[in-house]
């Protein structure tokens, strides 16, 4: 029965060889140690939510871009599109949790993007959240901390935090179009100043002056934006303690207690993003390397009270995985190793009155944790052929086994590095490879 | 805006809190630790594959448990059902991967199954095959005893791995219905009787000759099965050598090279799995204290041909992680704690003049790589509150900072198991948790 099949991975979708995930494992170990650090504890959700779950939290854009389908059993489902939703329905399914619960989660999310520019539509999100905070100040400073200390640790030399608060964008609207713009359409316009706002280094002061008043503001208005905008942008967060008391609360803390250097924090009163359900706090994560975000965050303080009836304050941030990755290849911060595997044991020549002494070498070398693989093909006796397989899967020592070696109760460890060898008892190499750093 | 939604997590589906995911994470690292150390490397693949790759690769009743849906795109995509057909397919896409191949892979599988029986419709999969390799033995006694020792190293004591194999199962057909049965329907007749067989312990003897003489097999011949199967189950593996000389080989190393114990390799000619798609060794784990089987594998030389039009040997296994973390609760082989931290630094009394001792203290044991908490609500300044609290996430040290503590320059650390406390110095602190086992 041939069936023969295309071989082809799903456009948008990805497959992660050997060398790839080698390095993400590495990404995520980083990542995992440094949550627990802070205190934060890990969190699994299944990949299949109940679509009404997922339905009307992220705004219309995004429930266009669910997976969303009818399983076996006739009933709505879709595919985790983020973190946030499934922490806030578990917050509201599990009463019993201890608040405030501070948890991560690193697990893949599903959005149906249009692929184009190196998007995808599975991609790893690691999240990290405090909810059930009583004093937003401290668990924001907390939270901006930790998300600037994981990318310091996973090596980011330049990495600058953007800051801005929701209340903050909410003072200049206030300042500028509040008085003019009736009750009903306030949370309207404001919404349509901050997107026009957060253009601003795209499209430039006229760009924005040009859109606003095509939107309907009132011009004078709209240069008075600018104005403050342009006032606000030379203020360090020093300046914020008479505006907007919380932002420079935990700003103030973030640099001056938890050491995170004061030029790492850049205030911008123009950054805007999720006004769909932030609330206070909002941030981004930039790398002069790339020209987007890393990853980001805020407060929200109402997304859960979606699911529980009153509102329950968190605040947290996702780490965009898969983009901080491409940026960290280019900064050559991860390891580019093609294997995990130390050794490979080559039987030369006789294999048949060899391979018993190769078997328990193998066996002896991974009794002492020692990651070992055995070249399978004894129809393959020459040791040319055996270095070149060690060669190309990238294994840096081979450990090599024949007639002589029995004979004289020894071993030849080959370096493919540095191409020198030399005879050893089985235990001098298990020795080497446990005192090799 | 307040849509409230009765927050549930699907049916056959499940979240896992801290404490789970915590003993989950237990388990992962142990697994991968022990498949690197065999020289297998990572793999991952997307969630969503082409309906086409992944029907008609497990038989027709599986192709019923498949999550299939017409994605964004109206193409035909099924979730992951399994880790070896994904495999399969990257084979057949990246010509460029050298063989043999080891990888391990370990990702969320989706079967739409009955919900009965704790039976779940997402779990965890780690799967550890070696793709073309070309004798057979040698490999499979790889794959053998990297099984065992992966549920050794999880702490299974009374572990063993049942094996057998198609060509002894086929072996017993040709003597006793091989001659009679008609060509055309002879792997027809094959698979009636393996299902049968395999039913053995379970309905017995008079059972099994009832059912094959039902499905149309002849009295004599059943009741020359039974004989023939009975003889065979006398047998250590060094009776094999004439039978099944594959088998032989690979138990003989396992047992003499690799040193697996003897008597955790136990030998049924009646047990049968996944003939659909194995065409060597097929073999599965038991422990005594759960009914079914933990996971199991074997030796499909024939599916990644599917795929490629040319035969490529493969051999390998699934761990079944949620059956085996189950089984390993009941033996209590896993870490019962509540949180991954440490201690939680707690602020009393005086919170504004404290509390900048206090964030610099918590800064200092994070820097030193001690996994630590902050109390984050300023308005309890009562240490019961805290001890409470701490209590009851599990965390086991709090270390209490108050108006008294930063005069003299100390801090009062408090076990929450002895219920002994200490005054000491920031420094004396760090030191006790980097000596602490």
């Amino acid at each position: 029965m041939i069936i023969m099949i295309t071989p082809q991975t799903l456009k948008g979708f990805r497959d992660f060889l050997p060398q790839s995930a080698i390095k993400r494992q590495a990404f995520i170990t980083t990542i995992r140690t440094v949550f627990e650090r802070f205190g934060f504890d890990p969190l699994e959700t299944p990949a299949l939510e109940y679509a009404e779950t997922l339905l009307g939290k992220y705004g219309d854009e995004a429930d266009k871009l669910l997976y969303l389908f009818k399983d076996n059993g006739n009933r709505n489902v879709g595919l985790r599109y983020d973190q946030t939703v499934p922490l806030a329905r578990v917050i509201a399914q599990y009463p019993e949790i201890v608040k405030p619960f501070k948890r991560y989660q690193i697990q893949p999310v599903w959005r149906a993007e249009n692929t184009q520019k190196g998007r995808y539509r599975e991609f790893l999100q690691c999240d990290a959240d405090i909810v059930g905070d009583r004093f937003a100040p401290t668990a924001d400073a907390e939270i901006l901390t930790l998300f600037w200390t994981v990318y310091n640790e996973l090596g980011f030399k330049s990495f600058k935090v953007v800051v801005n608060s929701r209340s903050l964008l909410q003072y200049v609207f206030d300042q500028t179009f509040g008085a003019g713009t009736k009750k009903e359409i306030q949370l309207d316009a404001f919404l349509k100043m901050t997107r026009s706002l957060d253009k601003l280094s795209k499209i430039g002061e006229e760009g924005v002056i040009t859109e606003l008043i095509e939107r309907g503001f009132v011009k004078n208005n709209v240069e008075n934006l600018i104005q403050t905008i342009n006032s606000l942008k030379k203020s360090t967060y020093k300046d914020l303690e008479k505006i907007d008391k919380n932002l420079f609360y935990s700003l103030q803390m973030t640099v001056e207690n938890f050491k995170v250097p004061e030029d790492a924090i850049v205030f911008d009163p123009t950054m805007a993003r999720g006004l769909d359900y932030y609330t206070g706090l909002i941030f981004e994560g930039l790398d002069s390397s790339y020209h987007g975000s890393l990853g980001g965050g805020g407060r929200y303080d109402r997304l859960i009270g979606q699911f529980i009836g009153d509102d329950i304050s968190a605040v947290g941030f996702a780490i965009g995985f898969d983009r901080s990755i491409e940026v960290a290849e280019i900064l050559k911060l991860l390891p580019s190793k093609l294997t995990n595997t130390k050794v490979l044991v080559a039987i030369i020549e006789d294999w048949e009155n060899v391979f018993p002494t190769a078997l328990n070498f193998v066996s002896l070398l991974r009794s002492h944790l020692i990651n070992t693989e055995l070249y399978l093909n004894p129809q393959e006796p020459r040791l040319d052929k055996q270095l070149k397989y060690a060669d190309r899967k990238g294994i840096p020592y081979v450990a090599i086994i024949g007639p002589n070696e029995v004979a004289n109760n020894t071993i030849t460890l080959k370096s493919l590095k540095t191409h020198t060898q030399k005879s050893m008892s089985a235990d001098e190499i298990v020795q080497f490879f446990q005192t090799k750093p």
